[in-house]
């Protein structure tokens, strides 16, 4: 289990309370998942990653469901499975369809597998790609 | 320098030179990069890679811009520096504007952020998010 | 369970028993956890490793809590689970308190998101940085 | 050289002219790395990536230099060679030493050697370790 | 549970089934393994990576046995814990002894932990070493 | 350049000479790489490093060229430039031909591929594949 625990709702701080809330009405849920409720041992990182990952993951240059994309992508690709469970449901929420996953996940193996053969192969970088 | 140094397509056995064609003509430009100038060294590898991307990025219920923009993101969170070299150009000739690429760059970070603090809080998997 | 099952002190062969005597006498603790258990059908690698460790971790010009919290920093950072399980409780063990804890997985988050940062930038390492 | 160039003082505009003086105000230092001069085309994450910086590496349950060898740690650990130069420079700023630099390398080999020791032995987590 | 469930063969599409088939003659083996029966959501995709393990693996300058010694070792580093379980029983069927298990894991620690210690000290490549 | 500069073999201590000497004896070289002249700051580490290498990669169960290719393929897994420069050159002096460095890549690729795939899926593991 969690390191710490959990901290429900009914048991939280009013400080932990407001980024709760704010999470639910942001996403439009009635419920907190575990990683915030692990993340309320510290209400300073809570309020802080919750805020961070707000501004970072609302509509800009990029829509909502491209950016769960990549979060998905990075997550499969760093094999952390809590991660590729929440942000894959995360990302089904915002529109993802199969057919998107499937895609995805072909697309995350092949950009790892060049990257070893960049490596391997000590390439280097085309005059055409600099700066 | 590359290991086995690279193939230019004067020098190039016609079973390179015909993906070397090939590349070019899907992707509308007049000279290839010297990943593939690298891997020509290894035909059936080449071949295989080539016609692996072909088929993976070509556009399908993911455009092909969001897929280079993953492609992107993974080569950044690995660390493949010939790899973010080649595929941020590729992806700005398929439409990354300077405020895609900087939404991205905070997405790929804040993901490789939280992955970490879910593993070290050793956060289980919410009932919600499984299967 | 683990590939090649778990060694019990009263199955060991003298070799593998001096190494888990040593373990014990040195953590002042009265059991082996698996890493060990498991390495021992391996008794060049468990008598290494342990003198390896041994030698590392002890106090030198950084103090052992120090040691162990950069060794739970490293093993969030990889996904390690048995390690982060592991070194999270050896670190309370030499003192790390919950408040330790959750600045160091700050941290570790941080510095995984700007190690991206950096890489995504095609930053150049600036003059004053160099040897 | 960087992707989008870096952003001098004399030609930042006085949002990010802001950011500059804190971190130099806070670092005491007369100059600005090219980290952050990169980020500056992002004033948003050069901002926000800077105020969590600030609270995450002030002084806590862990101090300063403890934190900086973290995220040497970290950076090492992830091949980033920017963040290695970089986060060297700021550790020996705060006091490492060479002995502690020798010693912190000698734990991060260790710590991911047996992060793969653990993982392909298949270690289960013992029940002492849990929660 | 896997993200799309698993298709069985008697559930499966005929073109799903000539892969299912292929693998059990190629590999001499009567199922087929979750990876396989997952992927199979995606034809294109169980198709491509069936057939690209297949040509890749097969026997060539190095022997069938070193090649699934490497998938392991790459497994085992990238903490990937279906793919070590799934290439060690592979590994083994193609003659992997006990010992020879234990020797590459040795060597898989060593080589995370001197990768580290090249980052951390910085070391510029010798001339000797350069194409 | 490395960090705390490099010890050349006329600068160095009796006891970083011995190891020096014991590395060019062992390997029939008459000079000293990089990056065993970066770690002659650490005299402890310089040792303990050099044994286990020796002691590992040492004939065994599997034969030093198999070590050696399982040694180039973490390096490259792991993106670290020096390491794949030295150990593919090490590669070649114990046998490797291009043929066998090109199959490497290839097996290389593919284990980062279906690492990726295996986890995105999140395949659960068969129980045939468990101990």
């Amino acid at each position: 289990m969690a390191t710490l625990g959990l901290i429900e709702y009914k048991d939280a701080s009013p400080e932990v309370r407001a980024v709760y809330d704010d999470i639910m009405a942001t996403r439009k849920v009635d419920w907190i998942n575990n990683f915030w409720k692990a993340l309320a041992h510290d209400p300073a990182t809570l309020k802080r990653t919750w805020e961070d990952i707000k501004q970072i993951m609302a509509p800009g240059a990029l829509d909502p469901l491209t950016k769960e994309l990549v979060y998905v992508a990075i997550s499969v690709s760093n094999q952390c499975n809590y991660c590729i469970a929440s942000h894959t449901a995360g990302a089904r929420k915002k529109g993802m369809t199969d057919a998107m996953f499937k895609e995805l996940m072909a697309v995350v193996g092949m950009a790892n597998e060049t990257n070893r053969l960049s490596a391997g192969y000590q390439i280097e970088i085309d005059e055409q790609f600099k700066g």
